[in-house]
């Protein structure tokens, strides 16, 4: 099953695409746009760059990281507004959507809910046995499809359950 | 010029629709979603609605609210979540989108950038000869097309100028 994992940003936003049994690391990127341009081309675009990902990997589920409430707002904003773009391209093509929170996508990778940046990057490092280029964002986002894989190997909610066998079998269908 | 105007949000959204020569009214309308729902499908069918809006009345301009700062974090998530999915469809499109503050709009309808939602609603309704329907989100969304359009009207910045004339001629080549 194919994963893909996306830590959603306006000026960076990373993605990771691996197969789920063995953790094999098939894509992962980095999209990126410059505070202070058209607010429409910045998510527009990286929105544009995500469809290219979900229709070249058709994966079964998206995998993303759940928004910190502490965080600061117009970094919140943007993190929302690539979601959305997301989850409306996440609609159109019929693919679930999972989300986790950052805790439980520390603990997947590394085991311990409060494992710190170098730790996590560290660990998705050895488990894909790739080398991970920086900004942390890709790491990140590779994390959070590992955690969804983790997830849905250790059976998630029955809502889980029910979205990715539906998933699979509209992606049977379509295929 | 025919003018879009939206209230983002995810449990209700409103559009309207103007002809920006005499504030005509062409459409208008509410978009809702069941909070406990699956996100996605949340976001993905009032974008779906969204799109058809745009598809039926091809706006060259769509016209927004910018997001309060003090607005608490899960409305603003939800406003975020709408508006970049929509930023994506203006994208896709080449339909400019512009961004008002809650006292220029209510400035533009009224007159007066302190008037009360009830004030905004009974100004739309004047500028319109329509009897808008409540829930405000339609009232907002017009009184956001109208703010649109009397921006436009007086020449707007320079950079909206350009949007407007590059959407005109892209309209033009499509239709």
């Amino acid at each position: 099953m194919i994963i893909l994992g996306v830590d959603p940003g306006l000026t960076r936003c990373g993605f990771g695409v691996i197969e789920s049994e063995g953790t094999k690391l098939l894509d992962y990127g980095l999209f990126t746009s410059l505070a202070g341009t058209d607010p429409r081309d910045r998510v527009g675009q990286i929105a544009q760059n995500l469809a290219l990902v979900l229709d070249k990997h058709k994966p079964a589920v998206i995998a993303l990281e759940r928004v910190f409430a502490q965080a600061n707002l117009r970094s919140v904003m943007g993190v929302a507004q690539i979601s959305g773009a997301l989850m409306h391209l996440a609609f159109e093509r019929s693919i679930p959507l999972q989300f986790f929170t950052p805790s439980e996508v520390k603990a997947a990778v590394t085991g311990n809910g409060r494992a710190d940046k170098a730790q996590v990057s560290q660990m998705v490092g050895r488990l894909t046995g790739t080398e991970i280029p920086g900004p942390p964002d890709i790491a990140d986002a590779i994390a959070v499809a590992i955690c969804g894989s983790k997830r849905g190997a250790m059976g998630g909610t029955t809502a889980q359950k029910k979205w990715v066998a539906a998933a699979k079998a509209a992606n049977r269908r379509i295929g």
